[in-house]
This record gives structure tokens, sequence and C-alpha cells, in this order.
């Protein structure tokens, strides 16, 4: 894959970049991914509300996560539109081991939980940004390009929030030691693609 | 009480009006109660983002709640503007049995749940609609009295679209049936006054 600059920003936190493969996958699918997109963003809306449940005094996280669970859910319309548009019914789709496997990593005990949940959250965050780069580029649908690109740079916010939070609550070194060893994890978790296509497959 | 203009609507699904002594209760607590406020909002936001998640192919339904759900995020945020204004520090705070007595009432077998899910949501907002109209009438904070009459339209909004849904999905015999009992246990939990103050105490 080519580095383009529209991608650069993601290179701090994954890794590996995404495979040609899954592109051509992707590519392949557009509706599917569509329709996974749905709930990649309404996953993202309930991650972000779980974490302001689980740390409802830690007042810059509760601000900044209602923020992106706000955004998250306008994406999940969008999207939504889309498949409206498209006449792809909403329906459940198989989840890809990504999601459990990087929960996976989570340590049970605070303060170790709450600084993987951040730094989970901001991986999915950096790969989505970088995914939905490649697909911005690649789409040949120049509408849905578009519409990827609009939602890129919220991702790329995204994992910068989850960054700096990560940030506030902890000193830079342990956070940027932990974020190498989740990142690993990461790319290994998409080096095989699973065989129906997803956002993180 | 006497009802007035800005609760008939509530009349519909209450089938008792607040007490003069909850009145009492948080008016002399209002710290207290704007704190409680802003974990009923977030509350609120996860259990429409709940539903969205339990019926994923329930187009209608995830619409609605989207909304709904972006709108109590709006809610929260305005809420803790407010408590910050006020030198409030966010806190957990016991939980009122008013949830838990109503989640109690949720049948587990399907299509039961979805129904009875709606409609406890809905009578929630209905009565949280009646509470803050009475707020909006009786706070002697000229602001914080306006503050509640603005967000009282939308929890009227509210339980307007969880009546809605309810009778999307069921028939509105079954569905008025219900309701009535549900008011009635609703009503029930909150005839003895929770000694802490609280939206729903």
């Amino acid at each position: 894959m080519t580095v383009t600059s529209a991608t650069i920003p993601t290179i701090k936190f994954l890794q590996q970049p995404t495979s040609e493969a899954w592109i051509k996958q992707a590519l392949a699918n557009l509706d599917t991914l569509l329709l996974d997109h749905s709930h990649c963003e309404r996953k993202a809306a309930g991650v972000a509300m779980n974490l302001m449940f689980r740390y409802p005094s830690s007042t810059k996280l509760v601000r900044s996560l209602t923020a992106i669970a706000q955004e998250e859910l306008e994406h999940f319309e969008l999207v939504n539109q889309w498949l409206e548009r498209r006449g792809i019914a909403m329906a459940p789709l198989s989840a890809p081991p990504y999601g459990a496997g990087l929960t996976a990593q989570v340590r049970r005990q605070e303060p170790h939980r709450m600084l993987d949940s951040l730094l989970v959250s901001g991986l999915i965050e950096a790969r989505s940004h970088e995914r939905l780069g490649l697909l911005a580029q690649r789409c040949p649908d120049s509408e849905l390009a578009q519409f990827y690109r609009g939602l890129m740079a919220s991702e790329a916010r995204h994992y910068g929030i989850y960054w700096t939070l990560s940030t506030t609550y902890f000193d830079r070194e342990t956070v940027s030691q932990r974020l190498a060893e989740l990142a690993q994890v990461e790319s290994e978790l998409l080096a095989t693609l699973y065989p129906e296509p997803r956002i993180h497959s």
C-alpha cells in the first residue's frame, strides 16, 4: 500500500497498514460494507456511552465522550440514509474477531482498565480513519467516496481525543508503551483477512 | 396538586400526579437534583441506545431512538453546564427504587419485552415531563426555571415517540391495556417519597 497524505496521521497509531486484499474485498462488497459500517457507528457510540457510565466523575472524559457519542450517532444516521438509498435492509451481521480480540486485551483492574479502554477505542478509530481514507480514494462511486472523505476527518479527531484523554489520566510514557503493545495486537488481528467483508475484517 | 396546562398532556400516561412533598423536597435541594438530572439524561440516552442494539433490524425504532439518544446527550451536556456553573462536582448518586422497579416489570420474552421496554421508557419520559414542568413553575431561580421549561417540550415529544413506536409494533388495545398496568406500578413506586432528593424520588 502506498501511504498517502490522507493516511499519514494514522501512522502514529497503527503498526501495519491495511492490506491490498482488504481493499479489494471491500470494493467488491460495498453494500455489505455499508451495513457493517452502520453497526460500527452504533457500536462506537455505545462504547463511548459505556465509558461515560463507568467513569461518571471524570469530568473531562465525560465531556469529550459525550461529543464523540453524539458524532457517532450522527454518522450512524448518515450511514443509515445510505442504506435506505441503496435499498439495503437493516440486519444483524456476524462480527469479525477484531472487536472481541481487542476487548480481550483490556486489563480488568483499574486504573489499567481505563487506560486500555481508551487506547483500544483510539486504535479502532485510527484504523477506521485509515480504511475510510482508502475507500475515499478507491471507491468507484464518486458520491460514496465523497461521503467517506467527509467521515474521515471525524475519525481522525476521535482518535486524537482518545489519545489526549489517555495522557490526561496517565503519564505519557505509560501511555506510549501500552499503546505500542496494543497496536501490535491490533495489526496481528487484521493480518488474516476475515472471509466476510467488514470494516474491520 | 393543581393540574396546569403545562402538565395536561401527561395525564394520558400517568395515573397519579406528583405529590406536593416531592416538589418541596426538590426545591429544597436543587443542586442534588441537578446532579441526579445529569445521571437521568445519560441513562435515558443509554436506554435508547440499548433498544437500538437489541432491535437493529426494526428500522423505524432505530431511527426514532437515534434521535432520542442524540437529544438526551444534548440535554446531558446542558445539565452538566449547569453543574459547572453552580460548582457541583460530578459524582455518582444512589439510585431510587424507581428505575429498577419499572425494569422489573419488563417481561423477559419477546414480543412482550419490546412492548414493555417501550412503555416503561415512555412512562419515565412522561413523569420527567410532568416534574420538569413543576420545577419550571415553582423554581425560585428564574433562569433555572427557564431551563426546565426548555427541556419539557422534548420530554413530551419523547413520550409521544415511545407511544407511537408501541403502536407501530403492537395493536392499540394491547398497548393501552399494558400501559394501564405499568402506569399503575409507576405511580405506586412514587407513592412513598425516597428520602434522598431525586428526579424520580
